[in-house]
């Protein structure tokens, strides 16, 4: 393993997905999404990630092309003959928050059974996208010796597969979440209370999301804060979560030990990549950053709080 | 005037009322409130403001008491003989955060013509509580020379007087409001527009109250962030805003020049008082707050963004 190899070790693994939606500013029809295009483009500002994820024979050229053309190491990408690619088809209320989603078809997803080649079972970093518990744990379960996991989930988990969420959740250092699931996780509604419940399930750490109004992060003693960077235009937020754990992780797997002023710095970097995910249809926003734009909204949201 | 005059030398005009509150933690009848009540007890923390108000013979000597125990000066007080204080009465929803109201009576308030005394003319640094905007203009009227004034308002006088509510605008240094008053205020729903915006209203501040996701200060080419205090129980938000906005005109006032340093710590103090007041009904929790627990919240938010 390379050294370059070595400092960029993060894995991630999630869903892939054509998504039609529609929101105030308009719409788009079978545009590249899901949580580990969005996490992992995320995180190639930070080092070389690599995906784990199912298509089908609609994946294109062009989407490989993408995400290769960021760095990210594709081979994880099952590509099933014959198959096509998870469609989420969703519309968005006029406060660019709350959302339906009027069809989902899993496809080729139905059937993922994620099988990690020998360098992704020696990955140190591990970032467990919005998939289904058993399927984050069974991914977890082939990397040999990770050092540091960081784990999303939803509401429909919560929900429908309570405790294999909770097995997986011992077994990770840092849950994702926003406030809705907060509060569905454990019942609590101060952010205070649930975050303090979620590290009793046995994470590290817990983010929670809160779209326009930053995040938290709690654990080790440690509470830290970042805002959101204040946009004047929001085009589609889909997939701002998967950017800010994507962010997150991919500077953690860079930023080598874990220090409160790392964690501090992965929130913001999380917070950047969320602030472009927003101002584009798909993953036009992500995949347009560039590093003296992220220097810059680095330095913003620290000065936020000069 | 004497040093200690001069040094803490905010006028705070509002309402004072009796309220009936009910909320998912419990229920309080005709407890002492009102944004004056709040604002005056929270900037009292940082000097000696002086209230200008009306109640009515039901305002009694334990509510003297009370201030005067937190070194508000009361003279500004009218006390209307055979009048009562203004009542409100309202019911949270289960988020603490929208609510109805159940019944509103003026009393006394209706009648309110605030005549300022000599010295109250001489206030360099006013905050103008929430009151109908009239109101808030014939008290600034009445001060000399002003050095720096806030403003707060509501949705009522927004739908209601906006003409009088922008004249009063224009001659303010910094505006309070919340994410949906900026909305209302400006028909912007990005924050970063509705600061815009409101800034070419007159302002050379404004500071955008968001509850329990902290707030944000615009103007003047600086953008800063300050969170809520995490709490573990909230009680009662009555007033919350009304200590944010006390907390930080006390703190300006106190503080002599605004710098940048000046205002993000105007926001933590903000931010602490509108912790204290959501802790307990009425004035509970903004009363109780003592010196090292001040000491302590602030340097809590501080870690909150090292």
């Amino acid at each position: 393993m390379t050294d370059s190899e070595r400092q960029t070790d993060l894995l991630v693994v999630g869903s892939v997905a054509f998504d039609s939606i529609e929101t105030p500013a308009g719409s788009v029809d079978n545009a590249l999404g899901g949580s580990a295009i969005f996490a992992s483009i995320a995180a190639s500002y930070f080092g070389r990630p690599r995906v784990v994820a199912v298509v089908g024979d609609d994946f294109g050229a062009d989407s490989y092309a993408l995400l290769e053309g960021r760095g990210i190491d594709t081979r994880g990408i099952q590509k099933v003959a014959g198959g096509k690619t998870f469609h989420w088809k969703g519309r968005y209320h006029d406060n660019m928050k709350d959302r339906d989603t009027l069809d989902t078809c899993l496809h080729v997803f139905a059937d993922f059974d994620p099988v990690l080649s020998p360098l992704l079972r020696r990955s140190s970093h591990v970032f467990l996208g919005n998939i289904g518990p058993r399927l984050q744990a069974q991914v977890l379960d082939q990397v040999e010796d990770p050092r540091f996991v960081g784990m999303d989930t939803m509401n429909l988990w919560i929900s429908n597969a309570l405790p294999d969420l909770k097995d997986v959740l011992r077994r990770v250092d840092v849950l994702f979440v926003n406030d809705d699931e907060s509060h569905q996780l454990t019942g609590e509604r101060q952010v205070l209370n649930a975050a303090r419940e979620i590290l009793e399930l046995g994470p590290e750490y817990v983010v929670i999301k809160r779209g326009e109004h930053g995040a938290l992060l709690f654990g080790n003693g440690l509470c830290r804060f970042v805002p959101a960077v204040p946009l004047s235009r929001v085009v589609d937020p889909t997939g701002a979560g998967d950017a800010f754990a994507g962010g997150f992780m991919g500077f953690i797997a860079g930023a080598g030990e874990i220090t409160p002023s790392a964690l501090t710095r992965a929130m913001r970097a999380g917070s950047v990549m969320a602030s472009f995910a927003c101002e584009a249809f798909s993953v036009g926003g992500l995949a347009a950053g560039d590093p003296a734009e992220i220097e810059r909204r680095v330095a913003f949201l620290e000065s936020m709080s000069a």
